[in-house]
């Protein structure tokens, strides 16, 4: 570590070499450079971070099932009024598919055909639950019967996709939606049908399409301070190198998760992933680096999920200062809109944005050359973020969106690059830890 | 594994369940059932994997820096007829660097300014050599003088990224192409400007980019009988859980390859592999499984190519059954045009191709609805290919890829699924491997 600091001192010279020729640059990256002088001794900061992680332990923990049915309970019949599914294991949800087709089954015999009843999952019937901070599906089931010309079909459907979900459960095994859309193309037409009911299935059964045993395929990885379990395997993400671990798609085969991490770092971007796991990052500053590379993946979304409801450790997010940028917290945060009724188990609410933010455009001096202009795309989604509930719910965010919009310029995490390759992991990243620059 | 497989046959048996209602897949499910029993007991396949991977080991490494001296010692003073770049350290690198700006500070000191001698990376520039099997460079260079209008920008530009990348060698770190661009945006004006000048940079010093220590994202990830060490940690493949391990972006960190494997079993597509690793296939039939997810990445190229070289083990090939499959093998094994200066380093030559191949639908009876009729692009994709080098030199291949466009169907590996979700890892690849169906 000490070797690498030094080094780190020599290249942040060599750097201002052609300093004479682009004055304006160099003013910033003296000034950049001058931030780290602010910096106090690590264990100054670590005594910051350590404050942080146990208030996060003991304050409720938010967005877990026990918060979950805490907020329901406070509503009328909330059972009745809300569709909220949950993690179940093998052996539950195979005994509701079971008893929803002995149902089926005795309904047939009695002379009365049979019928699904499923509930809705149009975009009208999603409401946004402030209490939980989360998009839920309001209960209302509409009629599936097989006897009708207009449901034959998706009745049919309905009940392959239930019988093939059987069959995975019994063997253990998991599959993607691509593989069980291929167990009877005749039937299913194209993979939209088969994935519908799939999601029709998971709300009737009242539990995750992870415990259907139907999974995404992952892009995430994750190194840092966690060992866990994947399919048995036992992990130790401080010794994955610089490639990191790949987040596994099936979040039930996740067991024994340990940590003495005092947070976790979410990122963006592979590339500022690939810096904080070279510089180990994570030895010096305790903590868990995950990135899903872009937009987030359902695995990624679920295995931070687990972490947080596990280790109750604050989760800091790193993304561009974009509307991008927000977004992906959005999706971490509060779900999206067309997995709604599975939001409670893939969102992980109370994530702080640590960076990088419209403010630290002029706090950090980024030259005006690394920034961008906003397209008028980028602006109409920062306006339309302004108007999200996740969003208005947080005065912080809200301010530095209305400055990214009035200077109508965003910046990527790799901007930080124009000051030095380790700035990120030797001053901006230490520096903002120690101001809890967070919001 | 005993355990599975009796689960394994249980669920193939509720697969048929509803069979007499479809009687052709039914027809054609039950002949992929058939075909179990011809399997032979997996000692025997393990002998011819033995063998085959016995005899590859004897044979001379195709493709590994001795055949490429070889072959180009055939020919009338190669080095000055083309340009192969090679992976060099980086104190190499930087002793090249530190000449190259030795003469151009003699030159200026002498009064007649300075130049750079920059080889051409043209299309018309590039080769295809068949004693290699791979595309390179035509030695042409143009000069690139600082004292001309029409150069100086390009000069500079160049004189920057050299005095970055030694930077970045003399601190021992990696970034990202984007980092570069970061470090001086008013000079570079757009990325597309500092990467082509990284690549004039990489012929130039005769090195390859990884050598450069200037990265590529990795989306690739790798289980199996593989150990190896990530930056100094070690890892154990077969201990990686269904995620797996993510192939890091720096070769260079990558270091002591170890395997028991028999052969490696490069697979197209993340949900194929993830059926693989969860049925830990590897450990049936002992190998290195890797995925790129999709379209090859540079750092899982260059991680199949140290394989394939200090193992000197086969590479089995598992892709589409489409142009877009052949593609894939293609790059591969010959490279991609844009980066056909480092394709020494890049290209994993005598790739065999497994499957899911053209003659397997008939054979394998894939149920019509599970295959696809080819759009005018596939077809147009395909005859190309027809045309390129290294499919003419194969006859198998080419058979094959005239059946795809006779046909003109076309299939996913996914296709499998039809005849049972584990059908690809307990059927359809250890008969492949029994009949040494590869070509």
């Amino acid at each position: 570590m000490s070797e690498k600091k030094r080094r780190g001192g020599a290249g942040a010279g060599a750097a201002s070499g052609s300093a004479s020729k682009k004055p304006r640059v160099s003013t910033a990256a003296s000034y950049a450079e001058s931030l780290r002088s602010k910096l106090r001794p690590d264990a100054s900061i670590l005594a910051t971070l350590r404050s942080l992680a146990s208030a996060c332990s003991k304050s409720k923990p938010a967005g877990s099932s026990s918060s979950a049915s805490k907020a329901l309970a406070a509503e009328d019949d909330p059972a009745a009024s809300y569709i909220v599914v949950a993690d179940q294991d093998s052996a539950s949800v195979t005994s509701r598919i079971n008893r929803l087709v002995l149902a089926a089954a005795r309904s047939i015999l009695s002379g009365r055909g049979f019928s699904f009843a499923v509930p809705s999952r149009a975009a009208s019937n999603q409401v946004y639950l402030p209490d939980l901070d989360r998009i839920v599906l309001v209960r209302r089931e509409s009629a599936r019967p097989f006897a009708n010309v207009a449901t034959a079909r998706k009745a049919t459907i309905t009940a392959r996709v239930l019988s093939l979900v059987h069959a995975v459960l019994r063997r253990g095994i998991h599959v993607t939606k691509r593989d069980l859309f291929y167990t009877d193309v005749k039937l299913f037409g194209d993979q939209a049908q088969s994935d519908a009911v799939l999601d029709d299935v998971s709300c009737m059964l009242g539990c995750t399409r992870s415990s259907l045993h139907v999974v995404a395929s992952e892009k995430g990885v994750v190194v840092g301070r966690l060992t866990f379990a994947d399919d048995g395997d036992r992990i130790d993400c401080t010794r994955m190198g610089v490639g990191g671990k790949a987040i596994p798609p099936n979040i039930d085969r996740v067991s024994g998760i340990e940590s003495d991490a005092l947070f976790i770092l979410l990122v963006e971007k592979d590339a500022a992933f690939m810096r904080l796991a070279e510089d180990r990052f994570y030895n010096r500053f305790p903590c868990i680096i995950l990135t899903a590379k872009g937009q987030p993946d359902v695995a990624t979304r679920l295995f931070l999920r687990r972490l947080k409801v596990e280790l109750k450790l604050p989760v800091l997010a790193l993304v561009d200062s974009d509307p991008y940028g927000l977004k992906i917290l959005s999706v971490y945060m509060c779900g999206s809109k067309n997995m709604s009724y599975d939001s409670a188990n893939l969102t992980t609410p109370d994530i702080k944005w640590l960076g990088v933010r419209p403010s630290d455009l002029d706090k950090y001096r980024v030259p005006e050359q690394c920034r961008l202009p906003m397209t008028d795309h980028d602006i109409k989604v920062g306006k339309e973020l302004l108007e999200e509930d996740f969003v208005k719910q947080n005065e912080g965010w809200v301010k530095e969106l209305e400055t990214m919009l009035r200077t109508r310029q965003k910046a990527e995490i790799q901007a930080l690059s124009s000051f030095g390759f380790q700035y990120l992991t030797e001053v901006y990243l230490p520096l903002k830890l120690q101001q809890q620059d967070w919001i």
